[in-house]
């Protein structure tokens, strides 16, 4: 979401069937929360589907991949390497370290673990970052890790080539066609979803 | 995790099997960013028994219940609602107003959504809250929101009664035996995990 950089989130491991909804949380999260790209496994395609699908409806530019070579990707990254482990130094210490980094325009790539990650990515990561140094959840690191990353500027960005928009509201649930500020109902204007 | 007030994370919803590892990550979330406790569909059983044993191994205070009534939960709730929906106001907007609502000491029910949550419940709820307008994940939402509401003092929570602490640091894994900071490895001292 910078201009300066690339923030591209790699999801480490993939069991088909058993981490799907996870590795899919992953990528919406690495979306909604100002990443640019997300490199899922290469057997986790039914997941970059349902993250492409989202950016085709709620907008973009969020990019998908499917790769098989992950060890090698973290290798070599020409740029930082932020791992997000429950073992590694606190994210409250170390966030600031992480945007001076990159500050200069250089890319960041964010490792999410999901089965075992080998040792030598412990020791090629810039930053081993621990969002707590409790067993928690990868997407709730992930999550945690973004909005401090990005300072908040995240939950400002707009999004582009979206077919659809959520309206902020205090109470309802309205969805309007992107483009349409929702002031003037018509053709393709707000609608508000069941209520029941 | 504030001595004035309780913060209780809400389950709505689960699908056995289908949503297991989801709200176990909810009340590892929750856990871990600050709350005081989980409300899981009394058909979680087996996610509330995984949050209890990382509670009985890195610490509290942290209470899990299951509980089948989860719509009058929230109706009869005497203290501050806060429904976490991509429909709500912006997170950004409303989190000094949350705050403000529960500063003088009163409770705050956190309700996360799994399967579809009533429309009663956003009508009740005193804040529905976007954590971003976009389709991400109900974990991060969860994180996102707390980590704000605490305003990062959860980071910096002490554990009671663990019986092990992850030591944070930059390249390595390393769990000791709670009470001992680690500085002289002993009969239960430091161990590094395998490393391979």
């Amino acid at each position: 979401m910078n201009d300066a950089r690339e923030v591209v989130v790699l999801r480490y491991g993939h069991r088909p069937g058993r981490d799907d909804r996870m590795t899919t949380h992953v990528g919406l999260t690495a979306r909604a929360l100002g990443a640019d790209r997300v490199v899922f496994p290469d057997n986790a395609g039914q997941s970059a589907e349902t993250v492409r699908d989202i950016t085709d409806r709620f907008g973009g530019p969020f990019g998908v991949e499917l790769r098989d070579d992950q060890t090698a990707i973290v290798r070599n990254w020409e740029g930082t390497v932020a791992h997000l482990t429950m073992y590694g130094e606190r994210v409250q210490d170390v966030e600031g370290d992480v945007r001076e980094a990159v500050a200069g325009g250089g890319d960041l790539l964010v490792v999410v673990g999901g089965e075992k990650v080998p040792w030598e990515l412990y020791e090629r990561a810039d930053f081993n970052v621990g969002v707590t140094n409790q067993p928690h959840s990868e997407v709730a690191g992930l999550a945690v890790f973004l909005d401090r990353l990005f300072e908040g500027a995240e939950l400002d960005r707009e999004w582009e080539d979206a077919d659809r928009r959520v309206m902020p509201e205090a109470t309802g649930k309205t969805v309007v066609d992107a483009g349409d500020d929702g002031s003037e109902p018509g053709d393709g204007g707000p609608t508000t979803a069941d209520r029941d």
